[in-house]
């Protein structure tokens, strides 16, 4: 394959039973996963088990970061047109020592103000409406699903067919209609219960042994608890419950029916819908409940479980619960779901548009895993925080702050604090964070310019983009620099450009070693760039990479024909003034290069993975060693030499 | 009809060819009001002579108000959905004195901060898909426009038919189909060319002696204009053009191509779509322009005009152009239409509910008649602010600052600021005041308790309420006040609580004034109040009014069952903490409060019309003074006598 071909092209001939990849489950992992690669030009064969979306129940909670994500795919107006319940704060009862029922013993923030979030809430949503909104933007591009369709068998042969070595056999649930089709990937967001999982040999780590039975019921109530739409832990001395409120009126209880630490545990253990009520309203005392409809009401078991492995073969991959299982006390099965699957969606297609190396594809496994492997480890570490004691008001409030102490007023590293804040990263999905590899820079990269990793910047590789509000120069629009790149595929570039005067040489020179026939501007450009429309936006001259200017500078000032050289100025929807005051740095002229820590006059580069993290920061300075510096990063992953270094080896 | 009758019930019996209102025309003006009042329960007969919704061209600016408006409606999702155009700046090209072609001279905020606006922008979006999203949300209710079918005649006669006095003769344009209907109200949306008003033979009036022909294109082009994707005004030795950004890439000028002031005037003079494209690129010389698609083309001519009434007998009305016509320039068309729409909807609404006077009606043309002569005025003045010379920057900048101020560094009022920031207000739609009347309170009011008008607020009663940010005390939501209540046709009743511990007595005592036999609350109780449901959020007493209840403290301070009385703690949803701090008031404790110039420990009382509009502020002491003043004003136009001192008279 033409490695510069671009993604429209990848699937041809006589093609009929052949596609990019074939996705098992169309759950939150398997549709985000589709519509990324849907939306990039790639042909997909997408089953589910169920003859239709989810109609009541399951996951529910789209956390702040989930919700950026979800508006840089342009889905956001469709979610919050069904007027989703939006958690703001998380508030805390527990049995009273002077009288009897319960009491509020505090509250504090889902997503607190030292988190710089977009959104900070967590907005509920039931799942069923989630995958319809996403079912509906793969039929924008010719997808649906084929339901009620399971998978019966795979197998992968790279020698007998290297570019469609999967082989898939499907078969409709009543067992009439069977399909044999080929495919360059295959993808299980099956759920917790993976046929390919199990096919594959595939183990799960335990790693809590102890495992619970839940009782979750969906419904409209009447009660006069005053926190009923709010997230709320309740303990008592009849048991506990969690409180989550939903759209149309509705509030999700939780309750753990049995622990295998109960001395006659059994994971069989269940309740009826009444029981639970009743429990329900034993808790609550001496506030009163009464249900005027239930609309969803399960009782399951489930375990702490880790995958060993999400693939073995970096053609059949696994994401989704098909690879973790956990409580849903945090409320983070669909965020990791979906962050599973745009890793892995940009993988795929840099690898299938020839951009980069095969090996790119092992990465998917190693950053996935760990966050999993953390989430297990929050999962228990959430739940510690709270059994010892209900946290004092004033520690809540002392960690809510907008600093990055963890410090208390006695200069001592307050425990509680630091764990909050640990806890509230997480649970907003902001604390994400991959580590060191060829994609997210550190000091052991093969990149080693000394323009790398610049003094003062406060980016982390591994960890998105900071938040900034710029204007657009040429529509004078205020917009969120972080969103102006949509989620295409490309790797974005920020060329933070300082002042115009003080960087006018350092940006004509970074343009003038772009054009250089071995830098990964060059090495990548698209094979029908002379017939591009004018109007292309992001992807004028690649798709591997999108890029950004952005000037201290008022909009008024800047003069795209006479401060942006020509190729910058191509991206002429992407050039922007930092002119927007942030209260965060309110002392800033330049708002934006100050919260990500770069020089006001001067400026500097930030290289994004497609997925939205921090792959490289370098500083912009005159000469060619800043595109060097990126010509290093790039070509330690691409499927080119990049770079004068480089050729000079050749 | 019994008055506390809800509006669902308002049409019974055999009623087949009996209806609400019909409404003639389904643009802006016909579409806003239907969906009001289909919202409120009426029975509508719309029909439109067209076979379907606006194809291509015709109005697509959305003021800011507008949009504050349409959002307050729930329909901005699906406005943005479609990923409109915003015009933040205007920019102003004139020849150069120096080179040859256009230079920019300029440019200015088309919402500048003074004004203290949520979407501080336009938003370009063709009308088609605005009366689109207006008629699936009728479709929701049960309503659907009939076409193509055109109104034959119409006749009022109180005497034979009191409830449904207009009968109305409609027919297919192709003449086959024919129906008669009675309604309680006619409505002409018809546009300029009005068979209704012609058949009442109302006049228009002709404010601007002179008349423009205008050439108008939309389409896309590719041009190295710089500010093609702003707003601008450009004059240049060939002539003088306007553009527009749109959605989809596409551009609109506009384009003058005969006035009644040149030698050879003629209404019927016209330019081909060729020509018009040749005038442009002399134009907008040095710059280049081509159109790779020409997506509509028209021109006509258009002078000022307005009707001399908006209605002869107060059961056919008109509206939107059909009223007033005048140029293009400002983009005020489709905004004006809006609010004649909403200013008539809750009217006719109140009227019907039994809640108001008859006489209310009066007020809708006396209101919006005024609006009308105000945007012709404003029309001529706007173009003569920058015949004369181009605005110097300097005072463009001042002009634009944060501050009431309208004089200069020398002291001196400066003309230029005081109109600028006049047609700024004007264009945002922020600056629509509606002069004193029995709805807008001014000391000439019946109403005359010396707790009205409280020294130190800043709300001007017949302006919009000043928008502010609160916390949401039932789920922790941070909020804009100003949208909580949607338009449901209700009063909007804000009690400012001030401080907890300062006003409970009289919060205290405002409650059980509202109980009090005559007050407006148990007057206009609804007669299904017991069968109401407690997910009642803005109207379990009535539909005359919601209430909320805002209070200088921080939302985890505030327990609804201990600080609010119960009559206003059932408006649970609407119980809000004033804790949310806000740029434009650095210092205060309570910023909506401090916002409005309410003291911050005493609050204060403001009712705000259905239609967004103040009506009267008023202090929150302690006693039945507060209630006893809104009695007295609301007792001005309804329809029962309310309040201690009328009874005292029966």
């Amino acid at each position: 394959m033409d490695p510069n071909m671009t993604p429209h092209e990848t699937v041809h001939g006589d093609v009929s039973n052949k596609y990019d990849i074939v996705v098992i489950g169309a759950g939150p992992v398997g549709l985000l996963l589709s519509t990324c690669l849907a939306r990039w030009g790639y042909k997909i064969k997408h089953i589910d088990n169920r003859p239709e979306p989810t109609k009541t129940g399951r996951a529910d909670g789209i956390q702040p970061r989930s919700l950026d994500l979800l508006r840089n795919m342009g889905l956001k107006p469709a979610i919050m047109a069904h007027e989703p319940a939006k958690v703001y704060e998380v508030a805390f009862w527990d049995p009273s020592s002077t009288e009897s029922g319960i009491h509020r013993t505090g509250t504090w923030a889902s997503c607190p103000s030292f988190i710089d979030a977009r959104y900070p809430f967590t907005t509920l949503l039931h799942q069923g409406l989630i995958e319809r909104i996403f079912i509906s933007d793969l039929e924008k591009n010719g997808v649906s699903i084929q339901r009620p369709w399971t998978i019966k068998g795979f197998k992968t042969d790279e020698k007998a067919d290297p570019e469609f070595p999967v082989e898939v056999d499907l078969e409709h649930v009543d067992g009439k209609g069977k399909e044999t089709v080929r495919a360059r990937y295959l993808f299980s967001g099956e759920g917790a219960r993976s046929f390919v999982r199990d096919q594959l040999k595939i183990g799960i780590k335990h790693k809590d042994p102890i495992a619970h039975v839940w009782g979750v019921m969906d419904g409209v109530v009447k009660t006069d608890f005053p926190d009923i739409k709010m997230k709320c832990t309740i303990h008592s001395e009849h048991g506990s419950i969690m409180v989550i409120p939903r759209e149309n009126d509705m509030v999700r209880l939780y309750i753990q029916i049995a622990s295998s630490t109960d001395k006659d545990w059994s994971p069989r253990k269940t309740a009826t819908e009444q029981e639970v009520q009743d429990s329900a309203k034993r808790i609550l005392e001496p506030y009163s409940i009464e249900w005027e409809r239930v609309e969803w009401f399960s009782v399951y078991p489930i375990g702490q479980g880790i995958a060993e492995k999400y693939t073995l073969d970096h053609r059949v991959f696994m994401g989704g619960d098909a690879c973790h299982t956990h409580s849903p006390k945090a409320g983070q099965g669909m965020n990791t779901a979906f962050l599973d699957a745009l890793n892995l969606a940009w993988k795929i297609h840099h690898v299938q548009a020839g951009f980069a190396d095969r090996s790119l594809l092992e990465s998917y496994e190693s950053e996935r895993k760990l966050i999993a492997e953390n989430l297990l480890n929050f999962d228990a570490k959430y739940a510690a925080l709270f059994s010892q004691r209900p946290p004092a008001a004033k520690d809540v409030a002392a960690a809510s702050q907008q600093s990055d102490k963890t410090q208390d007023s006695r200069g001592e590293e307050n425990q509680f604090i630091k764990t909050f804040k640990e806890s509230c990263e997480f649970t907003s999905g902001y604390g994400v964070a991959y580590d060191p590899n060829l994609l997210n820079w550190s000091p052991s990269h093969p990149a080693q310019s000394n323009l790398i990793n610049p003094s003062g910047h406060k980016l982390r590789t591994g960890r998105i983009l900071i938040n900034s509000n710029v204007t657009r120069v040429v529509d004078a629009n205020v917009v969120h620099l972080e969103q102006e790149i949509p989620v295409n595929g490309s790797y974005r570039i920020y060329i933070f450009a300082g002042r115009p005067s003080s960087s006018s040489k350092a940006l004509q020179d970074f343009v003038e070693s772009l054009k250089k026939k071995s830098s990964f501007f060059s090495s990548y450009l698209r094979p029908d760039i002379d017939s591009v429309s004018h109007h292309e936006r992001h992807n004028p001259h690649s798709h591997f990479f999108t890029f950004c200017t952005i000037f201290n500078s008022k909009r008024g000032d800047v003069e795209i024909s006479r401060d942006v050289p020509p190729i910058l100025a191509r991206y002429r929807d992407h050039i922007y003034a930092d002119d927007i005051w942030d209260q965060r740095v309110p002392d800033a002229t330049a708002a934006a290069h100050a919260k990500m820590g770069l020089n006001e006059e001067k400026g500097g580069v930030v290289v994004v993975r497609p997925d939205g993290y921090v792959g490289i920061v370098t500083s912009l300075v005159e000469g060619s060693g800043p595109v060097e510096a990126l010509n290093e990063y790039f070509g330690s992953f691409c499927t080119k030499k990049l770079g004068e270094k480089n050729t000079a080896h050749l």
